[in-house]
């Protein structure tokens, strides 16, 4: 076979556009490979942060962890999805951004998988320079390498769906498995973000009475009452913390929330949360992705409280699983497609990282 | 019957000298409340703290919140210990220092008990002002009121360990029940003051395999090393957190502890414990009991090492049955017992303070 | 005053019809007690059980523990409801019929308080006998004893949902607590009685991806489809425990439930349930309230599948008040309301049980 | 190389004596397997059972799951241990009998990888016939897959404490894992087998308060004593459930037990369990291991008393780890090794059988 190439949109400095680049594809795939032909490509906030330099990655890299296609080439016949069952040409699959090596001391004995010690992830911490190069989702083509869990979207699920769904979906999956939502619980829901937005509807199914949304700007709140929140709070209308505690004690009976979830990632906002807990509250801490340093909090008020404050990091491949299942099996898959709002094809991806930094879309996807 | 009089020691300013006051002894008890003549007080951290003013108290008190003594008077021929034995006259007792109210939003629908609307201690929330005025353990006698949890301590338990635990050991016993140290767990305890002791005692109840204790003067690392732990990490020898983080990581595999128990109460010490987890872990925050400000910590640490963070207050009369039975049916009273290293008449009270307050003995008491 | 009487239903005799007996009212309540006009008695499946003398209970009794009326008379001014507001003469309440009495082995020690060692049950344990004799809702009135939960009716909850939930949906609340529904999980819920309807609609409301109902008859499976049940199995049509499994397996990919909730109450349906669960799985015994004796089982099941056996017994009045703020706070107010398909006079109390022993009813209810 | 041969004792017929055969050992291995020395392997019960022909096994097989050897042979010069340490010649090592295939529906969907369904199992599940005929315990040499878990044996640690142990306390350290016994905790254990012996260890070391063990003959309870037991009922001197039930109740407070641990293995214990549980005690079903039929029993029991009943299953590579780290950490190897008291060359092995088929020794192994 003659080698052929392919396009990619590739970071290639911080804060500089995205060069459009050309790649030769594999002229061969080793056993357990899958070359993919790359249909969307979700645009997530981490994105900007990356191509704002927030996060310490390797340089040219092709950025896109969330993403979907169709398997165009395999390396060996018989490679199986998650699941066990065998993938075939045309397939058309999503894939967990991460490799989990089952190995090491997080995944075999401390069973954290998520903060497994050889993780990488497709679109974050593959150095382009580095054969065989497509290994985001903002290209034609990703060759996706053995070990990677691999999940056939059923027919009846549309790629906006999943896409739509993002890797907010499953990072609120797994946080939502941590620090699970009761029956009757009072929530609030700090952040009207992609992450905001499924937390929102993840409580929601979980049986939430009250789901108070925090946020801004108002079409994003908007959507979160179209997902069904019961009340929101825009931090334009009320500027403050103080501001925003007072309206959710008055929605909380005076107490505050039975469980907060923080979506934000500004670290002011893990501090506002402590105080919209209620007593003996939990708060999921699930925004704070990147480092952006520290912020003063009083340690007493853990104690006081007594909270429980929860920590979760990525997701495993069995919450993507988890979530396609949901999401094929309810009417959800319709509310998260339509949060697809922008489509861009490769050479716009730069227009498309802007559109999601500045707030403007539900999300933006690459079409490449 | 003509009124009698008896002595207390009563914090009337903050930082000044206790004053031995005389106050009556009530004339008339109501049902259900008890007069008991205070055999031994013990002098708690946090009465050092009332006394600097750093908690918002009224002001005449008679500290003194973990006592035990001999039932002189009881309002009503039958009143029920808290398992529902009557007591009689002469009867050696401890009492919980808290009444729950078993009523209000914390006690009866959210299971917070120790968050209690209505919550008050004794030795620390009666103004001495009002009647009947002995409400705390630094008195020749003191009177509990109705609804008071009364504990008859057993002939085989001597006054000395029950008082040498003292709230440490049921604050750590409410602590170790929301956060469980398991079997086969490497725990670190930061502090070797009483809580810090008590937590590493139920840490090995518990099973744990390794158990490390920061803290400082030398002579309480020794009774760390008595009460089992496995090292000792000197905050003298190692004064930097970077230090003792280091020397955590070397004897934890590099990883860190899978449960952290924070018994200081410096915000400072809480930032730092949060770097001594293993991902994964559980940080259990049971020493910021005073409210002693902020202090600049990065809440990404909590997302990305995923760690469940969990605060505990006080403790409900359920622990103080279970600390007794405990003690009494294991040798560790005789090393809480040992603990008692000064006896301090009532006339002394100050001196038993400061005693205290320079972390010059194991444990300080009172003999009114 | 001069003594006013009331009428009451009486279960006399086992199996024979009830009597209709008149009661004085009490002359004087003592303080906490309350006069209580009923204005609606449920039927429960118990009170069939009772008529038949398959419990031991004292004769006569007035049955009837799930009501609601209006207060008319108050042993003191100022008696508090469950959640510490003052109660006013012509409040519509509802009450648990049991109080706990906070202070036994298993109130106090091991948080058992439906265990309670002092229970004692409205319309179940009293014998009308005994003065004040007005302990049922078979009645014009019942007398509620200091220290009974009782519960305001909100304006927006018309009586029949209440008492159409019954004390199956608290049954429910309680055992869905011990052994909850996770979103995504597969139930198989076995018994179309009100408890299996009740668990049924907490099921749907924890996030269930699929609700396999097995029962009859069939007006009862259309009642589980309106609640959402997912699929339904007719024991009319399946006979055999072996049809019913292999139903559930071809719903369930071969495996079995992820829970199974047994609400029926024959020895035979819980080792029935045993094999619908898929290995791991939880399995809630809520419907053996009776002893009805042994049924050969293989416990070698429970050790091999690796299942949680769940038992759980009554409730407590904190399900009483989830139960009311959930109706009260969803349509599924509605759906209970409409349960109540059958309202009988207290003269016809006995049709009423008939009607409940037959099977012809959603609930039948007394207006007496 | 020319092929060489060893012999093993294979289990041809059941209740039949076992045969010494011949078998070749293998020409060359595959990447990743092992060939293994056997130096000593234990008589487990369920080996008693395998030979009675009560669980369903492939003949001829060579019997042994619980054995430890010398690597003489790898497959790869790189093959990595449990955790991911190399492997080289010589070294000492045990490995988990079952090989988890991290990719079926219980491994992968529902975390029960012991009910993996392509489970196999060492010295059970493979016949001999088949090549390479080696794959049990009772013989020179043993070869073990690709992806078996091994674990190097520390220095420290002798090949007795590991083996004497063996899979009872795997079983029992999975099974305490289901159901933690908590500090404080009385603990009924039925049966003073190994199975018994272990879980008194596991709940010594959890910290419980009271633990009863139930059993024979009085050598085995003697080791009960040995192992902390605080007290033993004999079934000798007790011969009936109800006797033995008066005497657990005399023993904790007339209520029964919060955790019973059944390791005994016929149905009746099962029932008789159920008994010895305080209303909401949790009952660790761990022993009934083989399928020995039905048994009358009343559900009503489970929903009354509000139990938790847990079934376990085997164990995971995992447990083993923690065998291994925390014999070698405590004292407990030495009681463990203690219990080897019976040592047979290969061609003893019925005698070696025979000897646990009577309960004549503590633990009895083979040295092949």
């Amino acid at each position: 076979m003659s080698t052929q190439t392919c396009s990619a949109a590739v970071l290639v400095d911080f804060e500089k556009p995205l060069e459009i680049r050309t790649y030769p594809l594999p002229d061969e795939l080793a056993p357990g490979e899958l070359l993919v032909k790359v249909q969307m490509a979700g645009i997530c906030g981490t994105d900007v942060h990356l191509w704002l330099g927030q996060l310490p990655i390797p340089l040219p890299v092709i950025m896109g962890h969330e993403s979907a296609g169709e398997i165009v080439r395999m390396g060996s016949p018989e490679t199986a999805d998650w699941s066990g069952q065998p993938l075939s040409l045309g397939d058309r699959i999503t894939w967990a951004s991460s490799i989990v090596c089952g190995q090491c001391y997080y995944c075999k004995e401390k069973g954290q998988p998520t903060r497994c010690l050889s993780r990488k992830a497709y679109g974050i911490s593959y150095c382009a320079s580095d054969a065989p190069h497509l290994r985001g989702g903002y290209a034609e083509y990703i060759v996706l390498r053995k070990g990677t869990s691999t999940f056939r979207l059923p027919e009846t699920l549309e790629t906006e769906a999943i896409i739509g769904a993002g890797c907010a979906l499953t990072t609120a999956i797994h946080g939502l498995e941590r620090a699970p939502v009761k029956p009757g619980d009072n929530v609030v829901i700090q952040g009207a973000g992609p992450v905001g937005l499924a937390a929102l509807a993840l409580a929601k199914e979980a049986g939430a009475a009250k789901i108070i949304l925090i946020g801004a700007p108002q079409p994003r709140l908007q959507m979160g009452l179209d997902f069904g929140a019961t009340s929101v709070i825009s931090i334009e209308e009320f500027p403050t913390p103080q501001a925003r505690n007072a309206a959710v004690l008055e929605q909380t009976g005076g107490f505050g929330a039975d469980i907060v979830i923080e979506c934000v990632g500004y670290p002011a906002a893990f501090v506002e949360g402590l105080d919209l807990c209620r007593d003996g509250a939990t708060y999921l801490v699930l925004g704070q992705y990147a480092n952006a340093g520290d912020v003063p909090m009083n340690p007493h008020t853990i104690t006081r409280k007594q909270l429980n404050v929860v920590g979760s990091w990525a997701f495993e491949p069995r919450h993507v699983h988890r979530a396609i299942h949901w999401l094929d099996s309810t009417p959800w898959k319709h509310k998260f497609a339509k949060q697809v709002t922008h489509h861009f094809p490769l050479a716009q991806a730069d227009e498309a990282l802007n559109t999601v930094r500045k707030h403007l879309s539900g999300k933006a996807v690459i079409n490449p």
